[in-house]
């Protein structure tokens, strides 16, 4: 028997800021075919929310400081705001979506972050369990969940938790008994070689490649946890990982593939 | 076969709003035996999250004016704030809590209220059709499902629902082959012959006497549409429903009871 195959995208940035990106990635998600899971990010709403508040957002290395008030706007803005305006375009455009975040049906634990360097992240959980044999009852429901950055602590307390992470995290975890790809999508056509040229999209990046390119700068910033997490889902038993355009990601062949 | 037997527990008002009083109500809901559905209100707090944004809060005979902003603050507050703290609580009183709103599955579609006498009530959503067969297959998957007062309008937007009438229309719809006990839970021991005395609980309220409970003004302002509500969940197949206390609710006595 073939194998069930399961698309799990990841979208964040500012497609979630726009009503009319966020129209394109939903007309890709639905023609994507089979079994999918979207995992969504936020960090740009939860900036602007934090201001119209007159809250200071902190950030450290890309990483969000989430103090008190931060876990409470980030658990607003991730788990209701943009969450369901996401599911309910979904289920405009015909797919059965529930949101949930990590807390819902505990499918994600994680375990506070202690202070790294000295600097105390506060709220942030990194993921420890994720509950893959339920994510599965719910897509054999024909349901797709929507998954929103926040995870239960091992105290209960909801925590801020890296999209990309939870991402490759849901997809390892289903992956034993599924052909899972995974698809990191934001603004770009994939990993550029130029990053000031859209056509130097890299096709493939191989283990074997990603440390030379690294050291040749090629790799950088913000792609170096991207890639990283890529490498490690594939470590961790998924199929495929793409990092592609959120606006053509249902083309197979699209963006720069890990392998 | 006995039939099975699931507990609607609608909370919301003052509750919401402390730590004390939601921890009182957790422990309640966990006393509660058996399969167990609760659906929220938040409006205390989505109009403190107003306030801090700047946003008038409009009411008229206690329903919100949801404008486009406020739409927004209470998909937030709702969706998000409330429903995910009382996920997580529950989560960690050993409950399998998942958070939906009606949006979530489409377990709750609504049409968009047209204006009353002249009154334009915005993005309100009045429930049309519940899902009925979808929550009780997250029931039989063990969870507790805990329902956020937004639902899904034609035309896939959110739209803001009474949690009352959310909470009667979800016990119907699953009480054909089940029995349905709903439980309306508020800061009043039950509803009282005189409103100063919390000692003159009304032990139980007949659809014969509804008529003049309400001429004699016994039955005034907001427990009006309650028990509205309960009448009409009653006809509509639902075995038994409570008015009560949060704080001792699991104690089956406790309470006004509509029969």
């Amino acid at each position: 028997m073939a194998r069930e195959k399961i698309t799990v995208v990841k979208v964040g940035g500012a497609v979630l800021e726009s009503s009319s990106l966020l129209n394109k990635f939903v007309k890709e998600f639905v023609l994507t075919g089979g079994k999918k899971i979207l995992v969504h990010g936020g960090g740009r709403e939860a900036t602007r929310m934090s201001e119209r508040l007159g809250i200071k957002t902190e950030m450290v290395e890309g990483r969000r400081i989430t103090d008190a008030d931060t876990i409470e706007i980030v658990t607003m803005v991730y788990g209701g705001g943009v969450n369901k305006h996401v599911v309910a375009m979904l289920q405009n455009a015909g797919i059965d979506a529930i949101g949930m975040t990590g807390a819902d049906g505990a499918i994600i634990r994680s375990v506070k972050r202690k202070p790294v360097n000295g600097i105390d992240y506060g709220f942030v959980g990194d993921v420890d369990k994720v509950d893959g044999a339920k994510i599965l009852r719910i897509t054999d429901m024909g349901m797709t969940p929507v998954i929103a950055p926040l995870t239960l602590g091992e105290n209960g307390e909801l925590l801020n938790t890296n999209a990309d992470t939870i991402a490759s995290g849901v997809a390892m975890a289903i992956s034993r008994d599924i052909d899972v790809e995974l698809v990191y999508c934001f603004e770009k056509p994939g990993v550029l070689r130029n990053p000031d040229d859209d056509s130097s999209v890299i096709p493939i990046i191989e283990r074997k490649d990603y440390r030379q390119l690294v050291i040749d700068g090629i790799i950088s910033g913000g792609m170096i946890p991207k890639i990283e997490n890529a490498l490690k889902a594939l470590e961790g038993g998924v199929k495929m990982v793409r990092i592609t355009d959120f606006s053509n990601f249902s083309d197979s062949k699209a963006g720069t593939t890990v392998k």
